[in-house]
């Protein structure tokens, strides 16, 4: 029994170090390392390179070291006999959800305007709008998702969800026959899907047009989820008065993208969340335990709604 | 009896036009108009013109048209017999708290940092900071301090204030004795501060030293609070990690501040807050109404205390 670190980061050695100061006898390998591929059972993976998942006989568990299982999905060297898991951590919902709070606010109070009028040493006003002028719609109620609504609420801001099930405590609308209803009534949309063949390029023309005149979007899920030029084509329209992403189709943005440097879209590198090895290390080892014992692991995606 | 409106903003004409819709009958005249100064016994005044409040014997009222009162007691021409009074608004200090929320938030996220990146078109990330890694210390637990003590405390952060009397429900420092064990505990400084003597100049070199290294400082409460210089030396410094300001000892802004374009001072043109007719006309009606029956005016002014 071993586990293997893939992902393309740089940051395989640093998590390695964590692992093994927590746990010093596990034995643990990066991917780019020499290694015994008949010993690995458990595979930590972020954005692993394709095929690299095809040289280990006895893998039992492929686990996201994140909360996005979407490039684990897409990977068909995976056999249906190998479980996959993801991490289910409370500080990357309270992260998440402050980031998008930051984004609302900064929407609200015009920060971005301003920063830009600063660069122009321009005195320039521009009206702000309050918590009770907007209604904030978020699109997936997932583990992520519930948190920020039940943040937003606690604040006096009015929530509304879209998810495939009602969810206590907030007003949700269900699936494809209530999306438009929610949307006509959403002026801040944040997209917090998963990223799956129902979800993928769901944040189109279409859509978008269903939103009320000046809404404003934030995707913060996958870049999948957004159709950049129907985006692009709303904002400069003037239907949408802006929007904040911090994913893209291609990361890092391409430097000949047409969103660098847009006056009303906003650009982060996919910096919402980060996941913290204070709360993710125990859960991987839990998990290794539990496999060493034949036991149910924890926090298992279903592979067949593919979260 | 009558009502003159003394402002330099150009928003005289759009003032009057709201009283008189909401009452008819009212005499009421714009500054820049011929008007009968003996009648004149209610002067609704910001930012008035030195000098101008000299010329209506009568005069029984001077309203400040939002919660600062500096620039009044700033003007000799004004007798002990003149009733002060101000705005004492809900909302004002709602769309304060929200504001320097925004503010917050967006120091937390370093949003500031990638609309700067995005201009560059630079991928580059920034740890940052969680509810949990500050704590915001509010100079001035007046109406403005005390929402926003209650917001972000709701909001779950981490709160002190500093004044010269105890607060309920907030952890108060009391005075220049306990000004230092404030500063020393704060990550984040808001001045909310009235402007008086005490107070002029209070955000100095000496001040921002007693900060641990990397504080924030956010200023919307008057210029006349801060030295810019010192703040400017603390930032490059590096001793701070840069501020927010919506107030400046001179507005607009000089095109020559060295604030313009600053990488970590992020400038707002005095919008954290303004005063909406909807709260402020009923509170100016009714006080123009005791006036004319010699009854005890609402939101006086301490001359002594200068707030």
């Amino acid at each position: 029994m071993a586990i293997v670190i893939i992902r393309q980061d740089g940051k395989a050695s640093h998590w390695k170090e964590i692992l093994l100061s927590t746990s010093k006898n596990i034995p643990i390998y990066e991917f780019g390392e020499e290694h015994p591929k008949e010993d690995i059972t458990m595979a930590l993976v972020w954005q692993h390179p394709k095929g690299s998942l095809k040289q280990y006989p006895n893998l039992k568990c492929v686990a996201s070291m994140g909360a996005g299982v979407d490039f684990i999905m897409a990977d068909s060297d995976i056999s249906e006999n190998i479980t996959i898991t993801r991490v289910v951590d409370p500080m990357l919902a309270n992260d998440m959800s402050e980031f998008v709070i930051a984004c609302i606010y900064s929407h609200l109070k015009n920060l971005s305007f301003y920063g830009q009028q600063e660069s122009q040493k321009s005195w320039t006003r521009k009206e702000y709008l309050s918590k009770e002028d907007v209604t904030i719609g978020i699109m997936g109620l997932g583990e992520l998702g519930r948190t920020l609504a039940k943040d937003l609420q606690h604040q006096g801001f009015q929530v509304q969800g879209w998810a495939n099930s009602r969810k206590e405590g907030i007003h949700t609308f269900l699936g494809k026959k209530e999306l438009t209803q929610f949307l006509s009534t959403t002026s801040i949309l944040v997209c917090l899907l998963p990223l799956t063949e129902d979800t993928r390029n769901i944040l189109d023309k279409e859509l978008f047009k269903k939103l009320p005149k000046d809404a404003y979007v934030i995707n913060v899920a996958r870049g999948g989820h957004l159709v950049e030029k129907d985006l692009l084509n709303m904002v400069d329209s003037g239907h949408l008065s802006g929007a904040s992403l911090d994913v893209f189709s291609q990361e890092p943005l391409p430097q000949d993208h047409p969103f660098w440097g847009h006056p009303n879209i906003h650009i982060t590198p996919h910096i919402a969340s980060i996941s913290s090895p204070k709360s993710i290390v125990p859960q991987i080892l839990e998990n290794y335990n539990r496999l060493a014992k034949g036991e149910q692991l924890k926090n298992v995606v279903s592979t067949s709604k593919g979260y």
